[in-house]
């Protein structure tokens, strides 16, 4: 099976090496960047390149599988220009860690039957197709959403893409998964930029002679591409903006009761503590 | 010269695997908790224990090193019961991660000149003479306070212990070392704290399949011990709160970007990419 990868980034750069090794697929890649794609070539990640996107109108591409894997924004505009392999055997996906939008973008297109969108848990604050690397996937989860249109053989392409490549899979409503999504990724990288802002508002130099591991923690998370993170914020917005609002009144809860009450504060921290070895 | 370490947790416990292999010093430690000394006896990395701290007094103990090694609340009161070696030849410090109320201590205490505070800045979100680790200083920062009564060689010893360790050394005034802690220490540790209280409360099974790393680097944070952070949090109270109100003026200017201006938001991630990159 032809694999064409749009957008040779960490995440499509990353796929292209788990898969090189796969004898039973021919891996493709497009990216206007040509260093990337000159790279993966060098490589060996990757056996070709497509010169426009119109080419997967081509006979020789049926039955192939596209995976989407750039910026979420960008991901729309690809997602548009590709209009042409609707409802025929290739199969689409992506990797954006935020759904909804393109679920509404679905819609416009009236949901067509071979769209499965997907979302790898696994990332980096590295970005780049030189920095991916083979093996990124194994044993994380990977959550996919997709319309009561899409056909199970479209689903079943997807899914074996992702268990090659060692995931576990989820599937969740498009709605739900950038709800969850919104707590477990969108906010911590919130309160990391949140949190540097206050750094960078107090004017001290030298803070890193200062900072212990405690706050290496955050700041790894404010590396990530601005531009990803930009997208992401806006194409879950509502949601963010709860959880944001959630987490503030957290933190004037622990204020209060720093300033109040020690054995609560005690209790508090210690049962934190419990819930995160149960559940993490 | 003898180095007596009160308190065999991580840091007391790691001061001494990291001396042992020291000949000009004899280790020996006091802890309530006769499991610890008893590890510590079987690794070699003390040659033996106090029964009492009253034993400080003895004249044998003339010009050793005393480091003050427990939860910072305990340090206080460890340090108020061994006012018998106050203005001696003994030299007296700690390891906690607050200054300004066992300054104030001091103060109550009429200023000892055998007193210099130390915090190093190194750690680990284990607890336990069981996970102490040679070498744990190494290439770390130590930060001194001391008042202007103290004298230079009680300064003077302290330094060479954390240079022997391998400690980069910086001298700070109790006062400012709080502030400046209260943002890269503290407020890490109390976003840490509020942003997992918001995960619990979404009352949502199995989110640890959907939290990718960006969350795993905060959660790493509560697994600290509750005991020092709650004494750590009530001993640094008016910085800590002043640090969660700036950290919620942030929170809220991003939540206004998000909700209002792409472009703004987009240079604001990257500003603060740029920033964390030439700083940190």
């Amino acid at each position: 099976m032809k694999i064409i990868i749009i957008g040779l980034g960490l995440i499509g750069g990353s796929i292209a090496k788990s898969l090189s090794s796969s004898k039973n697929h021919e891996i493709l890649a497009f990216d206007i960047d040509q260093s990337s794609i000159k790279n993966a070539l060098d490589n060996k990640s990757i056996a070709g390149s497509l010169n426009s996107l119109d080419d997967l109108g081509n006979t020789e591409f049926n039955d192939s599988l596209v995976i989407i894997s750039t910026p979420p924004n960008v991901t729309v505009e690809v997602l548009q220009s590709i209009d042409f392999v609707f409802n025929s055997s290739v199969t689409i996906t992506d990797t954006t860690s935020a759904k909804n939008s393109l679920h509404k973008t679905l819609q416009e297109l009236n949901f067509p039957q071979n769209i499965i969108f997907s979302h790898p848990v696994a990332g980096s604050h590295l970005s780049g197709e030189i920095n991916s690397v083979s093996g990124l996937f194994e044993g994380k989860s990977t959550v996919l959403s997709y319309h009561d249109s899409a056909t199970s053989m479209h689903v079943n392409r997807v899914k074996s893409l992702w268990e090659l490549l060692g995931s576990k899979i989820t599937v969740l409503d498009a709605e739900i998964h950038d709800q969850i999504f919104a707590y477990t990724s969108h906010l911590p990288h919130a309160a990391a930029y949140a949190l540097l802002n206050t750094l960078k508002g107090l004017d001290q130099d030298d803070l890193a002679i200062f900072s212990g591991g405690g706050l290496g923690e955050f700041l790894r998370l404010v590396s990530s591409s601005p531009e990803m993170w930009t997208d992401i914020f806006l194409m879950n917005e509502k949601n963010i903006s709860i959880a944001i609002e959630e987490l503030i009144q957290n933190l004037n809860l622990l204020k209060g009761q720093i300033t109040n009450d020690p054995k609560i504060l005690r209790n508090f921290l210690i049962e934190l503590k419990d819930f995160k070895e149960s559940n993490y």
